[in-house]
């Protein structure tokens, strides 16, 4: 499970690179939770077809975050955002008896944070 | 000026995916800010085929943008910590009298921000 959600994201973000072919299967295999045996009744292929497609998919997607390591980058990114969100937790927690006004402010500086990162 | 400076944006994110040979004309060009002619001498060129394989480079970085927008998000995304940093820089404002203990706390959380735009 855990290596499909990593691939999940590297279709995320490279799926663009992609032919309009392999984004279909990648479809119905990552988001639509087809098995191959499925998905090549589906596209009218055979089963080993729509194996060796994705597996060239992989090694397509796998060679552009060896360059560009977005997938990285977005991780590195998403677990920075995260110890920010901490540290206002913090803050809020040490300050909400004595300074209920500045609470207000910091929740709203948490929606944000949290935004940036739905929204990367 | 500006156009440079983007071009300079597209090569950092993705002069990964071009040529050795296209990274060095690049290199000298953005980095080292020599012109195409003095890059043909460099690169034992002739100062045509400079221009081409910048055109081309530029091409090829901008093609990989309409798609994966790398560079659109990067900046979507730093203008989303600027409006962070505002926020909390307001909060400091409004609290620096009567809260100076929770300044400092404020302060380290720029400071992060600020690694985390630097960094990306």
């Amino acid at each position: 499970m855990e290596k499909k959600i990593n691939e999940q994201f590297l279709y995320d973000f490279y799926g663009e690179l992609l032919t309009k072919k392999q984004k279909r299967v990648l479809d119905y295999y990552y988001f639509d939770d087809y098995n191959p045996s499925e998905i090549a009744t589906l596209m009218n292929m055979t089963r080993q077809g729509v194996y060796d497609l994705i597996k060239r998919s992989r090694v397509i997607m796998n060679d552009f975050e060896e360059k560009l390591k977005l997938v990285q980058r977005f991780k590195n990114f998403s677990h920075l955002l995260e110890d920010l969100n901490e540290d206002i937790d913090v803050v809020i927690q040490e300050n909400r008896s004595e300074h209920p006004e500045i609470i207000k402010d910091l929740m709203d500086i948490k929606l944000k944070i949290q935004a940036i990162n739905d929204n990367f």
